[in-house]
């Protein structure tokens, strides 16, 4: 059993984790391409636009262009999804609407309740792969109770990066076991784990809609697994 | 009259501005040297210790030395200032505790009030020669309601470096003209101004104690000229 009362901050990811990305992006998709007559399968959208995260990311991480802001990535990446359900005619300024969704996501349902209980007792910081604008825009608009937005953009490259991982540690003036990131998300755990930090998984088993929840991890494979942020400031006592 | 309706961002000096650094290092000094026998002119030790502020940063700014960030100058600086008052006896230990003194600084009365109206419509930022851990331990400890901590450690110099005012539209995805720079010293205004942002002096007449109030600056010399974070607020229209 690890030892949990040493910890100062918690780092958190943000897009699945704090924020339910799929529901949002099909409602602002819907919002913004149904008034032009388009009719999509508006969650088989999100997905596509989702799906092109990675690769864009892996193209920056891996030195094949300079660093660009998730919010560029988000735009390019609208392109690509775009052409691919056969959709165009959307001028400049809308398509720029619709990749600044991203900005625009509700949190899951315990996300607000159970990161204020956390934040009375540890920093509670973003570590996202998102740009400081989008998570602060992000932030103001839901309510998200940050300390302070760390992450990608401070150190130019995208998790699971490592110098991202040991950026969080370094600003907050902590050892890398007081920092115990909190992810949805397996890679994202075990990289922080690999830079020494704490990791908590929490389960989001709708994150890419019904019917696609993954298992949960193996009893011991992180510091806490928890179905919520309420289940995790119990576990964490708070 | 400037106008001051596309103002989406306030980005605040913090030392001065936002919290009274000279009666809680005074407090703090007195705490942890009073104990020991020791009898100093509380607030003139105060102002030894801030009076080597500007000097180490011109060595950063001024490329004499690698960036470091200012809980580290303090360290120093308080070093100087213990040698000037010919106090000695200090362990490691206890002159980091004082060191750390600047983490532990009380915000004026109207701060946290004022900043709470003023978070209402704005994105409120610090932008401080205060490292990210420094100004994230005293908001936590103070209530400071920061939306983002930006400032003199993302971009490694020190104010009145140009870089740390065009950083903060950059991290902001705004335009200069869209932030206004708050603070209590022409210097840091009049840098912020020649990069293109909007400035709000916020009068501080006790900052460097009883009895040394400045003259207020000119009308028009900044944006605006106000007496308190509230007298902002209310010119700001919230």
């Amino acid at each position: 059993m690890t030892d949990l009362t040493n910890i100062h901050a918690l780092t958190f990811d943000v897009f699945g984790t704090v924020v339910d990305w799929r529901s949002g992006i099909v409602r602002e998709a819907e919002a913004l391409l149904a008034p032009k007559g388009l009719a999509l399968d508006w969650g088989a959208f999100a997905d596509a636009w989702r799906a092109e995260y990675q690769p864009a990311m892996a193209a920056v991480r891996e030195g094949r262009r300079d660093y660009v802001v998730m919010d560029v990535l988000h735009r390019e990446m609208l392109d690509v999804a775009l052409e691919k359900f056969d959709v165009d005619g959307l001028d400049e300024t809308e398509a720029h609407r619709l990749a600044m969704a991203w900005r625009r996501l509700d949190p899951w349902p315990d996300a607000i309740e159970g990161m204020s209980r956390l934040a009375a007792r540890f920093a509670v910081a973003a570590l996202s792969n998102g740009n400081v604008a989008l998570i602060l825009a992000m932030a103001k608009r839901a309510g998200i109770p940050w300390d302070v937005i760390l992450g990608s953009e401070l150190v130019r490259t995208y998790k699971p990066a490592p110098d991202i991982y040991d950026s969080a540690p370094r600003f907050l003036d902590l050892a890398p076991a007081q920092v115990m990131m909190v992810a949805c998300h397996p890679w994202d755990l075990q990289a922080a784990a690999a830079r020494g930090l704490r990791t908590a998984y929490v389960h989001r088993p709708l994150e890419w809609g019904p019917g696609t929840e993954r298992p949960l991890p193996q009893v011991g494979e992180f510091d806490v697994i928890a179905g919520s942020f309420a289940e995790l400031a119990d576990a964490l006592g708070v």
